[in-house]
């Protein structure tokens, strides 16, 4: 079922769109308040689903990817976690039936403030309504209970994903065995709201933002492309550009000869980063799924967060962190793990001295593979 | 001798401004070429010179302070270091003359981007020549001449004061007895130059900007703002704000209903910030001083850091740091510490435990004005 009402929607031959059927008059109910009529979700999948639907393994992601976690015969292209996820890797699909959503409100294929509203004919734009981390956990929910997946065998999510499985654990505590959260947080700290803050208001800051409803071919892309360089710069380690980038120059045939030129590496790869992004998201998406991690704290399902986590029935839980994350830091780690392990959850915490900052779970493979591939081998 | 042609030239009474005399027709050759046919200094006293003119401490600033650095009799509004200069205080007007400038491409009465260039009748704009470190410092050594001090007793100086430091006792070692170095560096790391470029970066994305050419009362304010925040961002520490906003939310009150309004208290605590700042300092002067950040290398002046270090000839030095800083990291204060020793400069380094990170030499009382106390007071 293709939903071609998406500008964003980069599909390919593996990507599969499902409207969820479940829904009926009720549409989809918000955490915070309003629905959506109806709700299609896009999504890839690997491996194949045992007799017993006791296989499947659900990834939620971060604020940007698509369902392609990873390349198959239908789309060979890599994915964004191509080194965890396949037959044989540490997210084995000769095992394991694996899901990866497109988040709810992102725009890659599920809908999203880009989706046509058909109360009105027209993108939502600015009136989709507010977006929570529940929202995107709970639709992943419904998603697998389509599919016929009553009970995941595990969730698995970084960064915002990592708040989606603790979420999903939380609501959905009968429906989930093990979980594994990935630099992910009970709630987000202020050094962190004040940088995914100021990247929404540049955004909305460009002339071409216009309240939410720019037209394809006059998107915000200035505006993107500034907010995705102050991202990359949070995603990042200090340490990391020092080794690499240092106070490199470009080389004269590179310089533009324009006053306010680019003239140090560093600025040229947030260029050509950022551009690369900002062509692929949708604007509003960016709003949407960047507030929903300021919104969330996860005290609101119990009043404090280890009443919360109390809620939390599964078998064991993986918690990665990294010493590098500012976004994230390590510190939000430990109190995920040892409020899971305070509340009764068997937890394993292992926090990765990597020098990729947050963004480590995407690109350290040689510390991420062998973490997640022995906490599913011991699991038998 | 008023420099009536700056719009933003806040200056009281006890500013007072000077015409550099010496430099004829030459006018005052830039560092990495261009000349600016004559500069006009901003600066404040406070003390007396004495007889011998061997009293004369001269404090350059940070990025956007002006050189009202503490209350006089002339103007009692409290200074930008109100707690380490004045009679009695860690650098004692009761002992020593001391002088504070309004750094050169500034925007508080000394000759900046937004002066009447005499060439043309027009301010300077985008057309101000390239400035750096060294020209702010030599600037500072021109003023000095003028007042009748051929040799400073110390040059004191945070953030980009502290390079204008280093610079001085590099271009004029024999002018100078006892440098004080805060949370300087001996050039920017790629990170700092990222959050610098992206700050100058949304300045000029703002269609007020104008290639520089903005005209009063079109100034490029809302590009001013979401750089200010992003620099107060950088200036402060992640668990000053855990611990002083935490996930606090604005009262009722004041939210505004509007969509994607400011929620959380940080969001309003840059948003005030912000406004403060943008009226009061000129968007072409953020560009040409931020850049001179990122463009200073010390190693320039000897082709390694230590060749440079081993020009610098004074008695002793002074080099704090503080532990959170993350733009200015304290192993760049070690670095300066550990290059001057190694060259034969005796230095006392002290690092400092401070929550405030970059900014704690602004606020932190506590532990800086001890310490520079005695730096001061041994010497005698």
């Amino acid at each position: 079922m293709a939903n071609e009402d998406n500008a964003y929607s980069f599909t390919t031959k593996a990507t599969q769109h499902i409207k969820l059927g479940s829904l009926g008059a009720e549409g989809f109910p918000m955490y915070k308040g309003g629905r959506l009529a109806e709700v299609t979700l896009a999504y890839e999948c690997w491996g194949e689903l045992s007799s017993k639907a006791d296989n499947a393994i659900l990834i939620f992601t971060g604020l940007s990817p698509s369902a392609h976690a990873t390349s198959s015969e239908l789309d060979s292209s890599p994915g964004w976690w191509e080194y965890m996820v396949g037959p044989g890797k540490a997210i084995d699909s000769n095992r394991f039936y694996v899901v990866c959503v497109n988040s709810l409100g992102g725009c890659h294929g599920s809908t999203g403030p880009a989706s046509i509203d058909p109360a009105s004919g027209e993108p939502y734009g600015a009136n989709f309504p507010c977006l929570t981390v529940e929202d995107i956990s709970r639709a992943g929910f419904l998603l697998m209970q389509e599919l016929g997946v009553e009970r995941l065998f595990a969730a698995v999510g970084s960064s915002m994903g990592g708040m989606a499985v603790l979420a999903y654990a939380i609501q959905f505590p009968q429906k989930i065995e093990y979980l594994i959260s990935v630099s992910a947080a009970t709630s987000a700290l202020p050094l962190t709201i004040a940088l995914r803050s100021l990247q929404r208001e540049i955004i909305r800051s460009d002339p071409a933002w216009n309240n939410g409803q720019y037209q394809k071919g006059h998107e915000p892309l200035i505006g993107m492309a500034l907010a995705r360089k102050l991202g990359l710069v949070s995603y990042r380690a200090a340490d990391e550009w020092n080794s690499k980038f240092d106070r490199s120059k470009l080389p004269p045939e590179k310089l533009s000869g324009k006053h306010f030129q680019h003239e140090f590496e560093i600025e040229n790869y947030l260029e050509y980063n950022a551009q690369k992004f900002v062509r692929s998201f949708d604007a509003n998406s960016y709003q949407y799924l960047s507030r929903a991690m300021d919104l969330f704290d996860i005290a609101e399902h119990g009043g404090s967060i280890e009443s919360s986590m109390s809620k939390i029935k599964v078998k064991k839980a993986l918690v990665i962190g990294v010493t590098t994350d500012i976004l994230f830091p390590s510190r939000q780690q430990r109190e995920i793990a040892e409020s899971l392990q305070n509340t009764g959850t068997e937890t394993e915490y292992v926090e990765i001295d990597s020098v990729n900052g947050h963004d480590a779970f995407l690109v350290d493979e040689e510390h991420f593979s062998p973490v997640v591939a022995r906490f599913l081998s011991n699991i038998l």
